[in-house]
This record gives structure tokens, sequence and C-alpha cells, in this order.
């Protein structure tokens, strides 16, 4: 099918998607339930099998650079072998790649790019099932999760990148005739023509914990708007971002283009390749999830390129006078079991006033506090085949032993322990570890303890609450941000402090909206206003600078005899 | 008046600045007519007399910081003494001021900032006359020029950024309402606030030549987007902007809000200041406009601010076989004259095939179309008064030593000369010398020259002109391009090389359009895609970055009930 097909096919898909980034109300068209009804009768069998019959074998894809394969340390945080080896290739290599099928890229316009990523999008969800599988014994994430946040909820926040670009894009007329009046003379007319063209050559750093959440925006954003795309996944999550890259290629090649236009740079942990990549001259666009350092050495010396980051930072809960503190209890547990809080958006510190709470008309001391969050994630995780379904395993083996090492930086609320379930055996599994300290103990809170580790800190009155959370995020950053409160002078007080250190803020959630989730074309994530990220997905600043407008205009006489004629 | 009236007041100019930057039609609500019937019977008078009354004096600012005065070196290169003084404040004073009032200014919200700044906008066009004596003795631009393109032109610009800044924090909704269907469960709801808020302190450090065209876009995108703005000034031209920013700072403080939101921070050569103020961590925005020295030391520096540069760059004209060559050089010799080629997008450079050109059925010898290019300029200055008039003066001494300086780097085609108006004997006036060089000469031609100096520089055939052009703008540069030529595959090939370096093209100009002149709302000015500037005037990467969204979100019991009752 060709590019203009593509676009013809979906564009019902991307103007419901463009009404829904300026509603911002709920809207997906990539269904989160892993229903035969929805996938098909043999999807969920189908993706297995396809997952099942990637294992143990180099990775091939027609066309693709590199003759060798090799193994980049990628193994299941369930213990299953892997055994997928990836196409090895030089920088080099895959620069003169993915270089190739530039121009023809750039010159096919917006609406054929945009037809191609919207026709790719469609293919990855449909191919769910086996993405969930990848997803979960690269990230360790549980299926469930593994299917939404790797699928559906990935997918929703690539199509909103495809539809911010779009957007922008399709801002700029392709042509346009100016006509300057010029008194009894004639008018100057000129025929205005405008086209976007793309920065160079972009790249796609992925992140072992949500390779395709965390990387479908740069990677669309950057192709869309006419970039080829090197996709260079964390050696930890390969897969996830292979089958990503293969389905892609398939759309470009189908289209006509060359599928080079995106191609997978693997590397080892043993020899990295991202810092002489990220270097080049030719690289203009530098997408990233993952650690702060590496984060702040791109921005710092990646001078060249664009970059967007998503670094990490440390979310905070702030628990004021709150009726409700069940529903808050049973919200918070859920929040600090998902994925072993290995999400970026997990809250780690709660600050509680050290004298406790109102609760309506009765107190709750600060011990009672946390012991009702601890009793609550306790309660929750009891069910051991639940709490290894919502855990899922931890990605890496480094988390499991921060967890152990942690245990003495406070007093312990709820231990963390391992679990074993029966399918999964050699598992990585731990529940949450949760410690009491005091505000005093800034340093030990104040770090990012990545993994399911949280401090239930005592803090001088709410005030002292809102000043620690404000003095955190201000210094570390953070994705996320929670509050619960009855009081409307500490409502105020919070948003004004959001407003200030630039971070979202949930408010009393007990429902079914947690505060480690957002949804595309909705809620942004991260606001690129304070240390955790420089960058918000989606937004237009992120993709309105991937590229840029060459005009080329022309006098047009006709017009003006005409015009002097009449 | 509030800040809302001035938002309703305006809000038909907006509105049709929003249509024409989609369209990109021809639009300017300020007038480019110094007529009385436009700006007023006496508008030329008072105008004239309020820049009389500014010199030999302080320039003082109700509520600005600093109680002394100081000189900058400020001098009219039309020779008349100016003698203003402005306030002498350090850099800690500056940031401390202009941050007071940020917080209520945050909160006013996009109307009431918006409305403030199309307010300023329309009380700095009714003082366009003022505005073009202050930039006539300080840039040095002829009467009209300076009128214009130091008024109503920059003023469009300050408008068109206000447009898309508008554009882009109107695009995100204040409030959504997000309903998520949860099957036969209720749906969950929730109530969304989404807030803009700004990056910090903006520093906008203004250039000498064109100090109000190129400062509003940046200093107005900053203002509308939140930032307060700290104006510092080129040392050699203050006046223009001293005036601007008085007038802001009164519309400000009549909708109440701080007027040091706009605060003024003026330096010497002796002791300039640009550089410590860039590097303090309070400074989130920069725009520049200036050096490529200094512009790539911000780039490179600065890296806690979003850094928007406009540099220098070699612009070049081609030339082809082409029909109309007397419309050819009669365009030219306008651009080349009109302020002395001290525009940014004057061409420099003429790449012409030193075996000639044809011209209909005749040939013409690369020495002839050199010497019609020379014997036009020469021609159209032959009148002193117009000579004068068109040329303006030249800025700054070091350019009238360069042209002298530079006579010598090839065979003058036509030699620069002094002249001197009778209104002001003592005024910096030259024509422009023009120099026939070989291709081979490559580091002569490809380095700015800034001043009324170009090169004819005799190519290997067509190709070997638009090589050179595509090599000098690619390592060097450029904010225009010229093309003169009859055949389709010359077109064909430029239109790519226009593409592949990022630079705008101008086809075949033979009328009342200049290769230097670009029309706000239509033309982007420069492309942000070449190393002559990073970003352009204006489009939506240009004031995207300036704000962040902070997002609320509460969920909506209510309602959850209410739909689930249904």
């Amino acid at each position: 099918m060709a590019a203009a097909d593509f676009f013809a096919k979906h564009k019902d898909t991307l103007e419901t998607a463009l009404a829904t980034i300026a509603s911002r109300g709920y809207w997906s068209p990539y269904s989160e339930r892993p229903s035969p009804r929805i996938y098909g009768e043999t999807a969920a069998e189908d993706g297995e099998a396809a997952f099942k019959a990637r294992l143990g074998k180099p990775f091939g894809m027609a066309g693709h650079p590199g003759v060798e394969y090799h193994a980049t340390g990628e193994q299941s945080p369930y213990g299953i072998a892997l055994g997928v080896t990836y196409p090895k290739l030089s920088v080099d290599q895959a620069l003169a790649a993915v270089q190739a099928g530039m121009k023809a890229w750039r010159d096919a316009g917006v609406e054929a790019r945009t037809g191609v990523c919207l026709e790719a999008l469609a293919r990855i969800n449909a191919n769910s099932f086996e993405m969930a599988h990848a997803v979960q014994h690269t990230t360790g994430q549980g299926f469930m999760m593994a299917f939404q946040a790797g699928g559906p909820h990935a997918q929703d926040r690539g199509l909103e990148a495809v539809t911010y670009a779009y957007r922008e894009m399709a801002s700029v007329p392709a042509v346009a005739r100016w006509e300057k009046p010029q008194g009894k003379n004639p008018p100057l007319v000129m025929d205005k023509h405008f086209k976007t063209v793309p920065r160079g050559v972009a790249v796609m750093i992925g992140v072992s914990t949500f390779p395709t959440w965390n990387g479908y925006p740069g990677l669309f954003a950057s192709l869309a708007t006419g970039n080829p795309v090197i996709v260079k996944p964390h050696p930890g999550a390969v897969l996830p971002l292979a089958v990503s890259v293969e389905i892609v290629r398939g759309v470009l090649a189908e289209a006509g283009f060359d599928p080079n236009l995106v191609t997978l740079l693997t590397d080892s942990r043993a020899a990295p390749v991202a810092q002489d990549l990220c270097l080049r001259p030719e690289v203009k666009v530098i997408d990233f999830t993952g650690s702060n350092q590496f984060g702040e050495w791109l921005e710092l010396n990646c001078r060249q390129a664009q970059v967007y980051t998503e670094k990490a930072g440390v979310n905070a809960v702030v628990i004021d006078d709150f009726a409700d503190v069940k529903g808050m209890a049973r919200n918070l547990s859920f929040t600090l079991s998902l994925y072993s809080g290995q999400m970026c958006t997990t809250p780690q510190n709660f600050f509680v006033p050290r004298d406790g709470i109102r609760v309506g008309d009765n107190h709750l001391s600060f011990d009672e506090v946390a012991g009702l969050i601890a009793g609550a994630v306790d309660k929750f995780l009891s069910d051991e085949e639940r709490a290894a379904a919502v855990l899922g395993a931890i990605q890496a083996p480094a988390t499991a032993e921060r967890i152990e090492a942690a245990a003495s930086l406070g007093e312990v609320a709820l231990a963390s322990r391992a679990i074993a379930p029966a399918d999964y055996p050699d598992a990585r599994i731990r529940t949450p570890l949760i410690l009491k300290i005091d505000a005093a103990q800034r340093d030990t809170y104040e770090s990012e303890l990545f993994g399911p580790i949280s401090f239930i800190v005592a803090c001088d009155g709410i005030d002292g609450a809102l000043a620690a959370w404000r003095e955190t995020v201000a210094s570390k950053g953070a994705i996320t941000a929670g509050l619960y409160s009855d009081n409307a002078e500490t409502l105020h007080k919070a948003e004004e402090i959001a407003q200030d250190v630039g971070v979202a803020l949930s408010v009393n959630l007990t429902g079914g909206v947690f505060v480690n989730q957002t949804a595309a074309f909705s809620d942004f994530h991260a606001t690129g206003a304070n240390p955790a990220a420089n960058s918000a997905l989606v937004d237009a600043a992120f993709v309105a600078n991937r590229f840029r407008v060459v005009e080329i205009r022309y006098p047009v006489e006709a017009e003006a005899g005409a015009a002097a004629a009449e």
C-alpha cells in the first residue's frame, strides 16, 4: 500500500486524536483489554507462539545492516532463557544505513510520513500479545501490565507524538499566495512554498523498564518529522524494541521507502556505544530515558543535537488531614505494589506531620498513618498469586540488592520479602520495603532509591511536609506528586508549590486512578520544568523543533499584471 | 484598564493574526506608511519633539531600579549628539527586580498576559515616529527605513511572536473533564487543571543594527509566556529599546502588575555584563542577535537556559541563464544599497559562471554580468539625496574601516565612496564596494565581511556556482539565498540545495520584493537549520518551550456516583 493510502486509511483516527489533544478528554484507539473479541480469537496463542519462536535465535531483519549477531546480555527477570542475538554493527554502519533513504523520506511530505507512522502503530497494536511477552521477559512487568503499558498504552503515547508532529507540521501550509497592496499600483504577488525538512539523524535510547512506552514518543515524533532514527535499546531490554523496529521497517518498505530509515543498533554493558553515537555530528535529535548521570551527560555534551531527556526524580505524596484514609491507603497499596515501584512515577517519600493528622472527628498519629499504609500494602499482597501478578519481577539484580541494603536506613514499617510463584520459580520478585524516617534525614530520602523502597517521613506539621516536598523536588526533581487533604488552605498551598517547582499533582486519589499512571492524550507525563526531565510526553515543544521549515518564494508576475488591468 | 479589557480590546487583531499565521498570506495591522491620516496630524512633529526631549538627559522610568545613571557609549552614526544616560544597575539588582512580580504575572493567566502584550504593541505603534528617530540615530538607518523596519515591521514581528505564544498556550485547555468507561462499573472521572508556568527569568540581548525588529520577538514571546524579561541592549543602540521598555512598563503598571517585570539592564563596551548575566541560574531563556562568537558562546555555556540565537552567515545569490537581467540588476541595486548592506539578510556573494550566462538569445560574459550589477548600483546611487536616504549611515566605525581594508581583496567592480549629505554633514555614509574574485579564493568570500562589501565570484559553470553556494552555507550558514535562472533543471537543483542546507530561497526577484526583506506572518526569518541561526522568526518552536504546563488533577466522585446511578 502506498503511504498516501495509509494516511487515508487512518485519517479518522488522526482526526479524533487531534480533537482529543485539544480537549484532553478520555480516548484511546488501542484497547487495553486483552480480549479475543478485540484482538482476535487466536491472538493470545499466536502472540505467545511468535514470542517463543524468537528465542534462542538471531533476530534477523530483511535488508538490515550487519552480518554478525551478538548477545547483549538480555535476561528474563522471570528466569527463563531468552538467547536472542541481534545484528552487530558499528556506529559508522548504523549512520550510513539510516541516512541512505533520508532525502526520499523528506521529500515524501507530511501526509506520507504521517501515514506510514499511523500504519506502523496499527500493526504494532495488532501484535500486542507478542509484545506483552517480550516486555514481560525483559522488563519484568507482570503479564497484564506488560500487555497494557507495553502495548496499547505505549501505542497511545506513540500516536500522541505523531498527532502533535502532524499538527505542528500541518500548521504551516505547503503553499501560500501573498499579495501586498501597493496603492494605485499593481500589488506585489508572491507564491511561497514551505518545505518541512528534518534536522538530521535521530537517536532513540531505550530504557530497561518501559522500552516501548518511553521509547515510542521519541521514535515516532522523529520519524514523522522526517528524521531517520537509530534505535539504541537498553542492552537488557532489546526485544520489545527490535520487534517494534521490524514492524516499522515492514511498513516503510511496503510504502516504497528504505527500511533502514529505522535501524537497530544494539550494544552491551561491556561495550556501550551510546556516547560515541550521540557525539557524532550527523546526530541532530536524541531521545533518552534513563539515569540522571547519562541524561545530564547528553544534555551537557551533545550540543549539536536537540536532546530530550527523562531522568529520575524523587516523587512524593504529602498527607494532611483527610477523612477517607482507608481509601487513601487502598489506593496507595496498589500504587506502591505495581511493578514493584519500578515506575519513574512511583512515589518514594510520604511526608506526614509528626504529630499526626485529623481524620474526620478523630486523630491518627504518625505511626498510625504509617501503619495504615504498610498494613494496606501487606494485605493487598497477602494473596501470593495476585502479588506476583501485580508486582511483576525486579528488572535488575542491582535493584534487588538495593532493597536489602536499604532496610537499615530507617525504622521498618513493612519488610520486603521474596515471592516465588509456581509458574516462574526463579523469578526475582520482591514486595515493597517501607521505612519510617525523620525529616532531618534529608540526605537519605532525597536520594532516589530506585525500586520498591519508600520512606514515611515525619515532618514539622503540614507546613514542614509541604516544605520538604518543595525542597526535594526543587533540588532533585520529580515526575509526579500526590496530596491528600481536606483543608482548602493546604490544597491552595500545594497548587502553588506544584506550579513553583513545576511538578504534576494528583489530589485525593482514593479510587481507580493512581498517582503513578497517566493517560495519553489527556495527562502530560513529566513537565520538563524540574530536574527530573527536560521535556514532557507529549506536548508541542516535544515535536516543534524536530523539523525546520525552508521557504522558497517566487514572484507571480502574471497575476500582478492581471490585477493591474482590473 | 485591566488586563482582561486589553485582551478584549485587541481580540479582533489577535484573531486575524491567528488566521494569517495559518494562511501565511499578506497582512499587517501596523501601517508602514508614515502618514498623518494614519498616525495623526501631529504625529510626525510630536515624535520628533519626544525624541529631542530625550537627548542630553538621564532616561528615567517610574519605579525602575538603579539610582545612578551612566553613558553606554551610544553615538549617532549621523553625528548628532545624543547624551542620553541610563539607569546603572548590577546583575543582582536586575535579577531581584525582575522576579518580584513573577508569580502574579504567572497567575494572571494566558489571556491577561496576552492582553498586556497586545496593548503594549499598540502603544509602541502609536509612538512609531519617536521610535523612527531613536532607531535612525542609533543604528544609522535612513529615516524611512528606521520608521518602517524599526516601527511597524518590528511591531509586526512582535505581534507574530505573541500570536504564536497565544496559540501554543491556548492549545492546552485550562480545564478538562476526563471520563474513562469501566464497563458495567461507574466510569473513572477526573477534573484536570492545566497551568502554564514560565521557565524563569528571560534575557533579551539586543543588536546594534535592528534593536527592535530583532528584539521584539524574543521580548514579547517570553513575556506572553509568563517570563519576566531583562532587556540588555547593545551599548550602541539603547534608546529604541529603552523607549520600548518604558511603554511596556506603563501598560504593566496600568494593568496592576509590577512594571519591573520588564527591566532595562545597560552596559558599555568597556564593562560588558551579558556573560555574567546569562550564566546566572535564574536565567532560563535567552534571546540573542549578534556575532557568531558570542552567540556560540551562549549556546555552549548557558546550559541552564533555552537559547535562541541569530548570528551571522554568508548570504549568496546564484546567477544562471536569465532573460530579464535588467530587472535583476535593478532589483539587486536596491538590495545592495539598502542600509549599506548592514542587514543580516543582504547577500555578500554572487556566484556566476566564469564563462558567462545566456540572456535570451544573447550571451553575457562574467565581466558583463559584474558590470551590469555594479553599474546598476552606481546609477541607483547617482542621486546623492536618494543615496543618503537609502544607504543610511554606517552603524559602527569598524564597518567603515572594513570597507577600506576590503578593497584589495579582489578586482574592484565598483569602488566605495563617502557621501556627506547637507542635513548631516558628519554622517558616516558609504556606498557599496563590489569586487570580482575567483571561486578558488574561498577563504576570502567564505568569511562574513559585515557591511556594504560584496563579491562577484567566477565559478566553473552553473554547477560550480551551485556547489560554491551549497558549501558556504553548509559551513558558514546563511539567513537568505537568491537565484536567478530560466532553466527548470537549475531551479530544481537549487530547491534541493536549499532544503539540504536549510536556507530560505528567493527566486527570480526583479520587482518590488527583495531577497533581504521578509514579511511577518508570511515569511520566516532564518530557518534555524544552518549555522547562521538556531531558530526562526517566528514559528511554533520559537515559543513552545518558553513555558511548561503543570497539571493538577482531582477525582470527581459525585459525577462518578451519578453516572453509576443512571
